[in-house]
């Protein structure tokens, strides 16, 4: 493994973070990490867009590359007129948006952000491209406070001795969390599962928690329960691809059961992230299908014999019954009463 | 893949089969089946109990590997005298029971008739190896006579057009089930969750639905709640390493969060195999926890950086109220009235 340091810090460095520079996107390949420190280079937009489909970049890394995305086709068309540059960005983010089903609506959003801050280039004569870029690190800024409000709110609900369960790689609130909980001199115990087919739990959440100097322990996708039932877990937690505003969760598949399961057994299980006003339940929001042969191998790996079929869907959907709590940047809320945190900026609310 | 046809054959043959002759016990390898078709060959039945330790062969496999086992070992001691003979058949009696710990008490039993088999030679002047080989075939075979009519109730539980969920390999079941369900033209769609970190789902499972002609779909094991929500799951079933007489099931780790699950969603789920009277309760066994480095791999692939630990708890507990019913071969009982099935041999009593 190369420079595991440098690139602990590539993961978790949150401020003023730039994957765009000089006519091309730069995206740590997640597919590999930590067994190889390899970077996607991408030089047209349409490779981003390919880069966030092909999984190079997960969680929070494909609004990251979307953002970037946007400032590299920015620079693409930067020699044609402003009224070509502005239908070749629309298409840009429609395409970019779009490159997985799941969280199209959320790309949108952050790609029309860019769309914005391209107009006020163009009303103020400014570089379109640099534009962008500076206003990527800005939303990306302000997201990384959000989430180390969300951090402490979320360490609040862990014990002095705890021990905690998490599911797939939750990007930064997995090292905000831990860098909360060790400022308050709080001892975690973490049970990764691996998160098959691309073991992001394994690779990555693992890799962030041992190098960050915590006790963890990576067990297989079949374990939650067990570890639930024999281990003393304290708390179950994920982020989430998108939190609906009927308390619905959609995160990486797997999480449904682990949360029935930690009901069943009694243990608490928060989410964080903030509710999306863009969907209203989890109806809103198509569940992507993969492409099924990738359940079919494991580290490239084949597992079944020809003529066995695959089947992978990339997400599924909590309901909010299973949710204790939704933690967000404004505390801590009841799954069923997330309207008060749109509808409230000074709402602070805790459940248990 | 070698000549799978022939090597489905042995998986499923089921009268008269014969692992050990002349002085060899040959065990196919299931940890590599149906990549490639290698046999174990065991000279000692010190290395029977290797095999069985390391997972050669598993589910109902080390029940026959063991008997065979016992049939080695009189070849080993054939010219010691009789009492020398009992005491080195006892001490491998007690070798072979203990590879791994679940097991160990039907193991014991399983040893415990080979013992007798060899009284019987010893009383009757008969060939002692021959004479415990004849009765490891015919212990084999009423046992899958046994399963024969554990499948016809299971397959009872079946709509004629149904889609099934299964857990790990369970051995025999799985072919005799399918035998049934295509005697009676049900038309079945079968879910195999891969079954982390060995994948006997993707490689032995669904190798036998398969080839047998059903339409099969390998998951990976964190997605057995998504599908039972969404693909119509009409039963869940599993085998088991021991069902207990207070209607606990112990089977392959995994098996007690799809229980959860198939419980909060309304699956039934049928266990098969018989109530176990050496184990009143789940408190008599030992769950085996296995060599935790094998789950931060996959198919011999490293999968977390080095200093992130491991945990491989092989078994987990299920507990009676999650269990629609046991699939024995004197019908379906409720899980909690098991002890009908020991006390009345003509039981024959359906729940649901």
């Amino acid at each position: 493994m190369d420079r595991p340091d440098k690139d602990l810090a590539f993961l978790l460095r949150y401020e003023n973070i730039a994957w765009y520079d000089d006519g091309a996107v730069r995206i740590l390949d997640r597919r590999c990490y930590p067994r190889k420190v390899e970077f996607v280079t991408c030089t047209r937009h349409e490779e981003v867009r390919d880069a966030i489909r092909d999984m190079v970049t997960q969680s929070a890394g494909p609004y990251t590359a979307a953002a970037m995305g946007m400032a590299l086709a920015a620079h693409e068309c930067r020699r044609k007129s402003e009224a070509e540059q502005r239908v070749f960005l629309t298409e840009a983010a429609n395409c970019i948006s779009h490159a997985r089903p799941t969280t199209a609506k959320r790309m949108e959003q952050i790609c029309g952000m860019m769309l914005d801050a391209a107009e006020k280039a163009w009303a103020g004569g400014a570089p379109v491209s640099e534009t962008i870029k500076r206003r990527a690190i800005e939303v990306n800024n302000a997201r990384y406070q959000k989430i180390e409000k969300i951090a402490t709110y979320l360490v609040d609900r862990f014990p002095e001795n705890g021990t905690i369960l998490t599911q797939c790689f939750a990007e930064t609130i997995v090292g905000m969390m831990l860098k909360e909980a060790k400022a308050r001199g709080k001892r975690l115990r973490i049970f990764c599962p691996e998160t098959r087919p691309y073991f992001q739990g394994a690779r990555l959440t693992a890799t962030v928690c041992y190098e960050m100097g915590f006790d963890v322990t990576v067990i297989t996708d079949n374990m939650p329960a067990f570890v639930m039932q024999n281990e003393g877990v304290d708390v179950f937690t994920s982020a989430a691809d998108a939190i609906c505003m009927d308390g619905s969760v959609i995160n990486k598949v797997g999480t449904f059961q682990i949360a029935i399961a930690a009901k069943h057994l009694g243990v608490p299980y928060y989410v964080t992230g903030a509710p999306d006003r863009m969907h209203a339940s989890a109806k809103d929001v198509r569940i992507e299908l993969r492409n099924p042969d990738f359940v079919l191998q494991a580290m490239g790996q084949k597992t079944a014999r020809d003529g066995v079929k695959g089947y992978y869907p990339a997400f599924d959907v909590t309901p909010p019954e299973l949710v204790t709590g939704v933690v967000t940047d404004r505390g801590i809320f009841d799954p069923h009463a997330l309207d008060r945190y749109v509808s409230d900026a000074d709402a602070y609310e805790v459940v248990v």
